[in-house]
């Protein structure tokens, strides 16, 4: 008699999965806020609507009705449009679910139709779009300066590639940036050059503080290597404090591929779900 | 083909609740944190494993082995021997399951037997033991001292009755208390007197910081604030930021009222489950 639900995490960033696949759930900011509190309810940074393309009253533009679509709130209950991480334990769960099958296909998103290939051992590709470098600038930690790489993923991040002991560092405070170059905020990347092929980051994000993961932001940091290695193209590891993901950046394309763990399945009580809508 | 599971709160202190009813759960260190992780996991501060008894082959002395016990494990996986929060989400979801009825049982725990009554509206009353009142001292909050009693209830406590506006106290910091008083450390609890049967506090548990909610902690309330007015038995609403809970205290007994949320239930991965035990 309850709802669905499946709890899942990408590289520790995590979400609650509802199937809504007739398009009736009644998913208020109130039931958001709910269900991703850590103590009241399930705990997530984010949930993961499941849901035809072709039932979404305000489909997007350009997206594939015939697609399931990733109705992606924030834990605040606000809307979101696209989420590296979170599209990969979205597929990952339409293969769990049936409503998938291992492969290529496309997920919807408010960003646009994504194509994803989840391969037989549950790691996900996901296009990422153009990563584009658009200048330098410097981010100041606590006195400090470190030079970076402005990289815009869809998002604007600052890429600072600096000693190999990123633990040494202290995010609790943001970094100062420049806002003539960043009007709107940034999110700020200290990355190690582990050798060829491989690169750690720590990340802090613009209005949450340092996160386990990013995954536009691991896109960013290959993108702003490499402009500073006079390369447009190439291929890494980025390793986050959540796990590793593998990188490709070329011109005007990028791609993600990284884990997606679904953790459990069941039902939310009925009483806990009506409640949560007050 | 997963492990069973559901997650509860009493007062915002939240727990995944494991049935385990022909004792052969393998809950190794290593699962009990993985399930608590907020991120990889389910997330809760603890980890309740339903057994009967007779199957515990540690059962404590003068524990009824015909009585459902709450193997009571904290999120780094150590063992825990009661939490008045713990005891009742178990006791509601023995109802929940049909392994109980509403009304009066027991449950064993490494505490000893607990008798426990199941409302019909999912309250559940705890019998918490003696509250001892052992003297008057001081805690030291950013160089401000408040005047306190002091009162065992199997653990420290110091109750400090202050003014109505408990949310001025910043207690990101430990509040400082007499080390000859409390060798090993003491909750202190910060008290507002709303009126005749009405109390609200905060507190800051040892080694934890502030919480949600401290079962012992409201009973130790209630009878320091009854020191203080010369008296030894009472009964008082006590507002915690996780909620609300009555309490009662006498000579020699005491006892706490309060919630007890279901929130889900379902199974875990078994991949997740295999992999956590690593």
């Amino acid at each position: 008699m309850g709802v669905e639900f499946v709890k899942g995490h990408g590289t520790e960033n995590d979400f609650v999965i509802l199937p809504d696949l007739d398009g009736t759930l009644e998913l208020t900011d109130e039931r958001v806020r709910a269900l991703c509190d850590r103590s009241r309810g399930i705990g997530a940074d984010g949930v993961l609507r499941v849901v035809p393309g072709k039932l979404l009253p305000d489909l997007p533009s350009g997206v594939d009705g015939d697609a399931w679509f990733m109705d992606y709130r924030n834990a605040d209950g606000s809307i979101a449009e696209m989420c590296g991480n979170g599209v990969r334990v979205f597929a990952n769960y339409l293969v769990f679910a049936g409503l998938a099958e291992v492969g290529e296909f496309v997920v919807g998103t408010r960003a646009g139709d994504r194509p994803v290939v989840v391969h037989p051992d549950g790691q996900v590709t996901v296009q990422m779009g153009p990563a584009r470098v658009f200048g330098e600038s410097t981010a100041t930690l606590h006195g400090r300066e470190f030079p970076g790489v402005c990289v815009d993923v869809g998002n604007p991040h600052l890429v600072c590639v600096t000693e190999q002991d990123l633990a040494g560092l202290d995010l609790t405070t943001p970094p100062a940036y420049d806002p003539a170059v960043y009007p709107n905020g940034v999110n700020v990347e200290f990355v190690a050059d582990l050798g060829p092929g491989a690169l750690r980051m720590r990340v802090h994000e613009r209005g949450v503080g340092e996160t386990r993961s990013c995954g536009t932001g691991t896109v960013a940091v290959l993108a702003g290597y490499l402009h500073l290695h006079g390369r447009q193209s190439g291929q890494s590891t980025v390793d986050v404090p959540g796990g590793r993901v593998v990188i490709t950046v070329e011109p005007g394309a990028s791609t993600l591929t990284g884990p997606a763990v679904l953790v459990a399945s069941g039902e939310l009580s009925a009483d806990w779900w009506a409640a949560a809508a007050r």
